[in-house]
């Protein structure tokens, strides 16, 4: 395999011999992993680019991540500000272009430990809301750290201790009236020696579960006053006059939120469930227990149905939302570029579809974390393993950038305005007028699902179709309840909150149709690579089928699905799973992550797992120098000195043999559960 | 409110003023928030006894529990080693009775932040399985601390840095038979200086996902013989001459495994909920945000219905695994009685009784309070909302002491073992001669549910009998899965395994309904008091509820429910959130925790959040520290000398009068999110 020697990379002398229970996984190709891998980059040169970037941080130790492990947070900061700057460094020797790819990879090899990511976000709103002159003078002070920037709007902290500027957001009010929120250059902290400016009170939140290796903190502003130009003007200005002047929707004051709402699903949220899928997929074939014929061998548990149910879903998540993501980046640089000639029109629906993108891939990026952390025993509560670390950054990302039940909302209030146009212009041109991801509603379909076997059910069109009539019905299910409520006297808020359950709900079936519907478009595209095509239309029929059982109430309630057609559905579902089980580990070798990016004892490449978590567990502090700490407290109790009749004296012909038998094999009997 | 000085015990000056906001949760009584303490303490005078444990605690520095968050894994795992010897001078000194509650109470006030626990465990292993002489011998040597003992079965370590001996879980061989699992005491460090005996491998297996404070390890046994004696042997023993003897089942030996389910049940993962439930619910009366009604002030966010969805399934289930553990605890005290005297008949379903509830109440504490996290948004994240060590704490319960899915395929095999039974011997005598918690198997109940409108869905018969129904058709189709598929000419392995989904599916559904069934059997019990019997009843209802809602195709799937009938079963859980939301402060409160021991800058009894959450962070010490450090670094950067023109100069009308407007709370804006 070409790539192989980029994956090892860890250089232990045991990476020579990859584990024979891996191997063998690896033995039966029936798709090149290299051009699979080739797709996910969205070309071979970006994979070529990707693996020369990564390469410089292999044997670098100032870059290691594995000693993360065993640091305070403080120190675990204090690391991460380092491979920052060094990171910088790097970046200026080497010439890489400002906005190219070179630096989104080196992230992605460093699995993101590098402090100052609220810098880069800040930088980022001052690009999307600033004027050209704004742009001129603030822009390379950021870039060179001439100033460290944040962003402030009512979030979790974002300051801590080294910003010196704040990208504050804040309601306008000129003359009296309140104009919404804007974007305020603010200084907040001396950049020589950081001491707070008058008026500002800032300092660290705190500890927090996760993002240990940032620095988040709490700001107070008490009649801060900063020049009028400190306020953002390219969608709004005020006038040394007062007069206020708009030169963009409302909207465009958001659009920094959806550029940092789609860098945090690309190079976070979804690269942390990638990542736990090669972890715990990796691990389950090494790992064997129990049997499943008398006479075989102990099995993989990856070979267990239940396993499989744990880890190939989330495996198919990886691919659905890489897709959707995908999707997404392209309607964004659309959207986009129509703003920049002041064309906002495809706003609301941009904002919606990131809205609902953001919701949707954290909560089941999280969830899907999880499933494969507590898919390892007890080895994924072990942060040796690198699965606990994901879990917590992932999870974090359901709350920060919008808590996502009120982005559930925001897409919900999306579909009722849309639902309730239907019903305003109804006739033959509705359907065009609507925003492209919700054509659905006005599908002509079966009130019943047609399919009469399981077979049917691997059919992309009857499972798209059932997720669309049934988020259809949902959202009309609410936008009904809504009007009762409404009829029978309810202030609109307060009906709103009273169909609030439901409208979720129908926002969560609506997100669910858009992601099957992207992924089945994108296999579609790969006519031309047949064997990838069809091990991921697996995939996406693995996520559409998921979905159905794991909330079938939904598609039986209205009679659409039968009980019996339910039952094939389960059909088709646990046949795909035997099925995706046998390309499982490519599957996740094509997400092509280096060892050291991983960083997991678990999960890496050669399937060496119990020697490389003994090897590392050795490194434990604790192995040294915790007994003598502990001691010292034990010297309060009462005198041990009764025990000499314990120590080991074999005077009996029973012995041990038979502890020995369970035991022997040392961490693989008492480190697993 | 008698206990409230009890309560409020962190001695902050703002602890005499109760913000009003949860004052006036309060004021309305609908039933004795005193009457019902005492009933989840089992008598009043429990509590009086409780509360006198926990005032031990209230004043000593030593025992105090903030500064844990901000210390290393080192310093947290020396202040709980100190706390637990602490506690043990203490309870000698006040001559606690051995297995009195002073010690359980004790252990909640410090919220299990001592370490040894597993020293306990094994301690009661020994009780369990030892002999009398075996007891006489260690467990005096085991309770002054003279030896420190752990519990090695092939799980995550427990045996770290401390331990002396390790009771160890392995195969016995006797003259060439294999025997099954034995217990051994096997000597495992010198108790003089702690140094490995001959043949033991042990260290720390490095940082853990929460319990920082413990002291976890491997070990690893090479030719280790130990005395024959040191088989516990209450259950089988070993003569002289190699002679194997039983004197139980081969079950008996799991005993002390269930001793230590049923007690991590009832002292760590259900308080874990509990605290969760009363952090979350306190905070979402005094954190306020949006509108409901135009000319309202912002609503408090428990008010919103998504919130109620949120909190109030986690408090139903709070009361829920509350009577279940009770239930739990009885039939638990009746078999082990019978044990004692030999008649082991009711271990099978002890044990599956225990299985099933740990496996059932770990999943849903550790849901229910990852839900409670994350309704506190990003105040959640943060560990001085005592929220995440509760979240970590209580997931790892999933995995230790039984991998939950291999406890759910446990009680699947005790359901398909019954249920064939009922085929084998079919006929009216049937019914008697099954365990009682499988008895609904052979209930006689109508194919459809006769509920005609929402409030029918308010009769437990209801209900519950929706819920027997539905498990035993799911027991029943992986019955007859498994026998379709034998039939067919698949091993039982195989079969089984094939059939795993679908098993752990119905042994779900199965714990699922032995719950809403003893919850059901406590209420009924309350006819005495009828306040607290309502109250207690609508939980109960809406834990039944929920259920089905959340699994509404079970329902659905064999006409069982009608759509029609869902929509009535939502109808009446919306109705059940609203009316559980005017008592849920009070339905908190009546867990009765101490602030200390909620350790919470969120929850605390008083309501003061933003000032405690203020104060607390300021113990941060990177406050204090880490910006110098983290400027040292910044030297590396360019100068940065260019930003005189960036300092605050009021030359300009505008000023940020308007983000004042957005900022000037302070915490209560960026701390929020």
């Amino acid at each position: 395999m070409s790539s192989r020697a980029h994956r090892v990379s860890l250089g232990d002398s045991w990476s020579q011999r990859v584990h024979p229970d891996i191997e063998s996984e690896r033995r039966r190709q029936a798709f090149d992993v290299e051009r699979l891998t080739n797709l996910l980059d969205r070309g071979a040169r970006n994979t070529t680019l990707r693996r020369e970037v990564e390469s410089l941080f292999r044997s670098d130790p100032a870059f290691s991540l594995v000693n993360t492990y065993f640091m305070t947070q403080k120190e675990h900061f204090q690391a991460a500000a380092q491979k920052r700057f060094l990171l910088h460094k790097m970046a200026q020797r080497l010439n890489w272009p400002e906005d190219g790819l070179e630096i989104d990879y080196a992230r992605r090899a460093l699995s993101g430990d590098i402090i100052l990511g609220v810098h880069t976000v800040a930088t980022k709103a001052i690009i999307s809301l600033g004027s050209e002159e704004q742009i001129a003078k603030w822009v390379p002070l950021c870039k060179t750290y001439q100033i460290i920037a944040t962003y402030a709007q009512t979030e979790m902290g974002h300051v801590g201790c080294l910003a010196t500027h704040a990208i504050v957001m804040a309601q306008l009010i000129c003359s009296g009236a309140k104009r919404g929120m804007h974007a305020f250059v603010v200084p907040i902290r001396s950049p020589q020696d950081h001491t707070p400016l008058p008026g500002i009170t800032a300092g660290d939140i705190g500890p927090r579960m996760g993002l240990e290796n940032a620095d988040n903190g709490f700001l107070q502003l008490d009649h801060v006053r900063v020049p009028r130009e400190n306020m953002l003007s390219r969608f709004a200005q005020v006038l040394p006059d007062g007069t206020y002047i708009r030169c963009g929707t409302a909207q465009s004051n958001y659009l920094p939120m959806v550029v940092t709402r789609v860098d945090i699903l690309t190079s976070v949220v979804l690269p942390s469930l990638q990542k736990a899928c090669v972890i715990a997929t990796r691990y389950s074939v090494i790992r064997r227990q129990g049997r499943l014929r008398p006479s075989d061998p102990e099995a993989k548990i990856l070979d267990y149905q239940t396993q499989q149910q744990k880890l190939l879903f989330p495996l198919a998540m990886s691919y659905a939302f890489h897709f959707q993501a995908v999707s997404l980046l392209e309607f964004f640089q659309h959207a986009y570029n129509a703003v920049q000639s002041n064309d906002t029109s495809l706003l609301p629906e941009l904002h919606v579809l990131t809205t609902g993108s953001k919701a949707m891939m954290t909560d089941f990026c999280a969830y899907g974390v999880e499933l494969c952390r507590r898919a390892c025993g007890g080895h994924g509560y072990s942060k040796l393993s690198g699965l606990p670390s994901l879990a917590t950054q992932v999870v974090a990302s359901c709350t920060y950038e919008g808590e996502n039940t009120v982005l559930y909302l925001q897409v919900a209030r999306f579909l009722m305005k849309n639902y309730q146009q239907i019903w305003e212009t109804e006739g033959a041109h509705s359907q065009r007028s609507l925003p492209q991801s919700v054509q659905y509603f006005t599908m002509v379909h079966h009130d019943k699902c047609p399919a009469q076997n399981a077979s049917d059910f691997l059919l992309p069109e009857i499972y798209t179709t059932a997720w669309a009539h049934t988020a259809a019905r949902l959202v009309e299910d609410s936008a009904r309840h809504l009007q009762v409520l409404t009829q029978s006297g309810a202030d609109q808020q307060d009906a709103w909150n009273q169909t609030s359950v439901s409208l979720v709900q129908a926002a969560k079936a609506h997100c669910y149709y858009v992601t099957v519907k992207s992924f089945q478009d994108a296999v579609k595209k790969l006519d031309s690579e047949p064997a990838i095509q069809l091990v991921l239309k697996r995939l996406c029929d693995l996520f559409a089928l998921h979905g159905i059982l794991a909330d079938s109430g939904i598609f039986l309630y209205d009679g659409f699905l039968s009980g019996p057609q339910v039952d094939m559905v389960r059909t088709a579902y646990l046949d795909l799973l035997s099925l995706i089980r046998k390309d499982a580990v490519l599957l996740t070798d094509a997400f092509d992550f280096t060892d050291q990016c991983l960083n997991s004892a678990l999960g890496c490449y050669d399937g060496n797992v119990y020697e490389r978590l003994f090897q590392w567990a050795q490194m434990s502090p604790n192995n040294n120098s915790q007994m003598e700490a502990s001691l010292s407290h034990c010297q309060d109790m009462e005198q041990r000195n009764s025990l000499m009749t314990h120590t080991v004296t074999p005077r009996d012909p029973l012995h041990t043999n038979a502890a020995d038998k369970c035991l022997s094999s040392s961490l693989v009997t008492l480190l697993e559960r």
